[in-house]
Formats: C-alpha cells, structure tokens, sequence
C-alpha cells in the first residue's frame, strides 16, 4: 500500500457496504497499490476511512477525480455508474463496475474469473462484475459444464439482507432488536428501498428482490437468467430462478437443480470434479451433516458446494446447495480479482 | 364443547407445539366435543391446559386411556404412535395420525381433504396426516393438476423451525437473543434433536431437516416426493425436493416449479383456477407487490400462492410460490379437517 510502485486504484462507493469489503479485500490481497482514492457520492463526501492504519477523507466522485488513476472499482449505484464510469475511461482508468449498468451491454465483457476471465481481451475500458447471486452459481456450475455439458438450470435463492446495503443489514438487526422486545419498528427499507411498499424482513422471508418487470419476474431473477448465460457463453441455455430474501446478514445461498448433456453420471462424479475446482470448496459429507451454510461462509472468499445429489427421476439431473459470502466473492473479491486477471494478462499498464 | 352430544375427542401430544394447535382448533372450528381428554408422554403428564376456560389435566397416554374415544388426534410422535394408534383402535377409535409412522403404509389413507377426501372411505381405523410441507404444496398443485394434468415438481423449501417443535422456536428466540446481545449460545436442537450435530439457524439458513438418508437426500425431503405421489395418486409423478431451515418461528414457505401436461396454457389461467380453488388464497399482484410471506400467514388456516409466472424457457413449465402456517394447514388443522370430512362422509359413529 502506497508503495513506490503498482498502481492507483480509486474506490468509488467507498462508504457501502460492498465498498468497505472492496477497500479490505485490497489491503487482505496485497493488491499492488501505489496509490488510494477514495470516492463517493455528495451525500457521503467528508467522511473519514482508516485503510491500513492510514486515515483517508472519502471525496465526491467527479469527472476529474479520476485523473492519474489507473483502476477505478465503482460499487455506488448504477446512475453514478452511468454517469461517471466512461469519465474514468476517458481519463485513461479502467473501470471494474460492481453495478447492472453495462452488464448485458454487448461490447462490455461480464466477468467472472474462474469461468470466463479471457473475455477480459475484449474489454473497451469497462469490465461488468456479474450479480452476487449470479457469480457464485457460475463458479459452481462452470467445471460441471466443461466436462459434462450444461442443459438447463433452475434455482431458488435464500439472499442475504447485506445485498440491499448496509442500511438493509441496519433495519435487520434493529427489527429483530424490536420483535426480540416486544416493540414495533416500521419497515423502511426492505424488500427494495424505492418501492412502493416494505415489509419486516427480521423472522420472515420475502419473495422479491429488486423491482418487478412486466413478465412476472423480478429484476435479479433475469439478471440470473440473462448474466448466467453471457459469462457461461451459453445463449441457449435454459434458466429459471426465483429469488427470495432471508433475515440473514451476509451470505446467499442457493438451492439449484441442474441438467447436464451426459448420460450416465454420478453424484460422485460432480463432487470429485468440484474438490478440484477453482474458487470452490467441496462440503458435501451428509453423513457427517457437512454442508455449507451462510453463517460459516462469512469472510471467505470461496464458493461453498454441497448436498449433491442425483435427480431420482431425471437421469442427467442433479441438486446442488451453493454458499459464498455476498460481498465478498459476490461482489468486492471477484472485481479485485477481476483487476488482478488485468494485470496477470498484461491489460492494464501502471502508469508512473 | 363438553355438550351432551358430539364426540370424546383426545389429543395425544397435547403439550406440544401442533397438540396445543390442535385444541385451539377444535375449539376455533366449533368441533362438536362431547367430552376432552388430553394425553402426553409421561414426560408432560400432570401439565395444566386451559381450554375453552375449563382447565384439564394432562395426563399419560396408555393403551385403556382411549376407552369411550371417537377420535385421537395423535402429534406425540412416530414412537408413541406405533404404539398407542393400534391401541386405540382396538378401543373403537379412530385415528388421525400427524406423525410419519404410518403414512406410508399402502393400508393406511394419506389425507387432504382438498385432494382425496375420497381415500377415507378405505381407513381401517387409522388415517394419516401427511407432513407438513407436503400439505400446502399438492393444496396448490391438485387443482393444476386436475384441469391441465402434471408431469413434474421440483421444490426448493423455506421452512419455519415450528417443524421441529416448541423447543426450536425456543432455540431460536433465546439464540437470537443472544446474537443481537453480542453473547453466544451452545445449539442444542436444531437442525435435528436426535442428530450429531447442532448449528446456529439465527440468522443463518440450514439445508438439512431430518436425517439423512443414504441416498443424500433427507427424510423430509424424500417424505415430500413420496407423499406427494401417494395423495395425488400419481405415482409416476417426477418429484424432487430441497427441505431448507430458516430462522423464521412460523410459516413455510415453498418455491415450485411445475409441468403440466397441456400446451399452451399462460400464468394468468393457473391464477384464474387457484381463485376459486378450495383451501387456496390468491395473493399475486407483483405491480403492488402483493405475494405471500410467512409473516403474513400466522394463524390461518388457507394455502397462499402467488408469484405465479410461466417459465421463459419450457412451454409446459411454471414458478408458484407458496405459503401457509405449517402448525395449522401443515398439520392441527389438517388433522380437524379429516375429523370433519369424517363425520361428513357418515364414517364416523358418536358413542352415547
């Protein structure tokens, strides 16, 4: 961190709580920082962020901001993506984006390392981090794919509330606080901060995430279905998802029913195929009750897998559960791996 | 209550979580109850229970304990069942039976009145109640099923910890407790009393209820594709299931994806059919976010559906979400209900 050498890395959204895990997966990665800047929008400029035992003042993310900077990670919503991520390219930045901005933006490459990081060749400035959901899914799936083939995917999510940010974990525990002592909180934030309605999340579950579009679905549940195919490059693959939120803090789970080309295979097969994996950690011994759970994934960076098993009806299907902490593989590890990828494939230039 | 006719009712488990459902039922639902008597394991024997304003004794259940009984509503679990149902019997009772010890037997009728009422014509003194997540499921799918035929069911559930018993609503009040005060509590019930392992389920979401079998998938898991089977009569039926623990007291919760048998057929026709379908509450108008949550569900007795929405990619294919108070439609009411539907069906005699 503010060695001689490496490279000016700017943080845009530095105060939420993706930022925040952006700003420590850097300082945890040793990720080669010469210099820091940490960015935000008007509302949070001022204040003040301890990195690495160094004090910084976050400031409002303007055009110029990004002058001299050589990776700019954006986590503060779509419109300041929108409005300030191609200002950063112009400035010479390369732009690793957390939001949906540019996402299923065709000559925007959406990546996920494990699965599709040689997309990064293609990129024109802007790399899309997928979804949280998404990404720890493809992580999961993409090993199975390459040795087996890949028909259909259907999963039902168990989301946790840091997804929505650090106000959505805030209203969890004062909620639960209130219901523990017999009091009423109204909800405010919850399922999705700029609808019409909100509901308790504490010692409930909510089947929505994101708005609704027209077709029934909600915005992450295309987003599943729609990013899962491009960093997969499987366009006709068929995907369904329904996603719910749990009165968990941090870590999403998945319940997935997959189908693969092959004839033949055994569970087995797919676990001794994961052990072995990139990005995944086997924890599948039910015998043992050994399965992942989101209260164990906390702080990791890895994507947990278990409960694998045979479809009883269904030949070339399986289940899987799949957990990974949201705000880590889910979102601030895969974009610093993402400017890591850059580096190891001599994309991005430190400039002096 | 305690009129002069009616029918001596006992309640078998009376201190437990669906025993104490099961009285406020009978009560709710006007039963007609000539006499009341409430049976235990020796364990809660001697316990006071108020009901209607009249306090009883609970006391131990032994085979002379159902002399004079019309009907035992059993929920003391599988154990005491097999041995005290067949007790019963012999006394002239009849049983419905909330454990999973006979539900399964071909001999045995597996009911929900919604569905096959009709299989209590073939009782032989003993009728099961079917688990719990498996009631509200086919409550929503039987009237698919009837109209447009079904192929297929893959469940992922959301399950409250009421399942396990007073004791885990318990644990998870005192754990949460605990977790908001910055203490920490030794689990000791969940996810399974009588398993290995204990794990925190505050805040956390566990993917094992009951045991697990040797083929992977758990006991609730496979009670749920095999009684879904036997109640619907469809024993060629494809059922796959994921049983899922969450930190929520009351309520499951159910996402569904279902085939059907007919082309053609939109969403909007399978939200038509469950408007008027018996047992079923509607709640699916994603432009108000109206759709059912566990919250919402406490304490009455109707299946809810909602985000009902064909697959994008399989023509015959559908996501339904579904809710219901797993204490009472999962199970005490279940259980009146075939009560009910006997006396309906001129199956059962009141003893003077």
């Amino acid at each position: 961190m503010n060695q001689s050498n490496g490279y000016h890395v700017a943080v845009v959204g530095a105060t939420g709580a993706v930022g925040q895990q952006m700003i420590q997966t850097l300082v945890k990665e040793k990720f080669p920082i010469r210099q820091l800047t940490l960015l935000s929008s008007a509302r949070s400029a001022g204040k003040k962020v301890t990195v690495d035992g160094v004090e910084h003042t976050v400031q409002e993310a303007k055009p110029e901001s990004f002058a001299g900077v050589d990776i700019a990670l954006f986590s503060a919503g779509g419109n300041i993506s929108k409005e300030l991520a191609p200002e950063a390219v112009k400035h010479g930045a390369i732009v690793v984006d957390n939001t949906s901005a540019f996402r299923m933006d065709q000559d925007i490459p959406l990546v996920v390392p494990e699965v599709n990081e040689q997309d990064l060749h293609q990129h024109n400035g802007i790399i899309a981090n997928p979804n949280c959901s998404t990404i720890q899914m493809v992580v999961a799936l993409e090993p199975i794919r390459q040795k087996f083939g890949l028909k259909k995917v259907i999963v039902s999510t168990y989301q946790a509330v840091s997804g929505a940010g650090a106000v959505a974990i805030e209203e969890l525990q004062n909620q639960t606080k209130a219901i523990i002592n017999g009091e009423t909180v109204e909800p405010k934030i919850l399922p999705v901060k700029g609808d019409k309605n909100h509901y308790q999340i504490a010692f409930n579950a909510i089947p929505q995430i994101d708005k609704f579009q027209d077709n029934g679905y909600t915005y992450e549940e295309m987003k599943m279905i729609n990013e899962t195919k491009k960093i997969m490059h499987l366009p006709e693959l068929h995907v369904a998802a329904t996603c719910v939120r749990l009165p968990v803090a941090v870590g999403h789970s998945e319940s997935v029913y997959f189908e693969i080309e092959e004839d033949g295979i055994s569970a087995n097969e797919i676990k001794e195929l994961l052990k072995t994996a990139p990005g995944v950690v086997l924890q599948d011994d039910p015998e043992n009750q050994l399965y992942p759970m989101p209260a164990n994934c906390v702080g990791s960076n890895d994507v947990f897998v278990g409960r694998i098993r045979n479809d009883l009806n269904e030949g070339r299907g399986f289940h899987m559960w799949v957990v990974s902490d949201n705000l880590l593989k889910g979102a601030a590890w895969n974009s610093v791996q993402i400017a890591e990828s850059l580096i190891k494939l001599g994309l991005i230039k430190e400039k002096k």
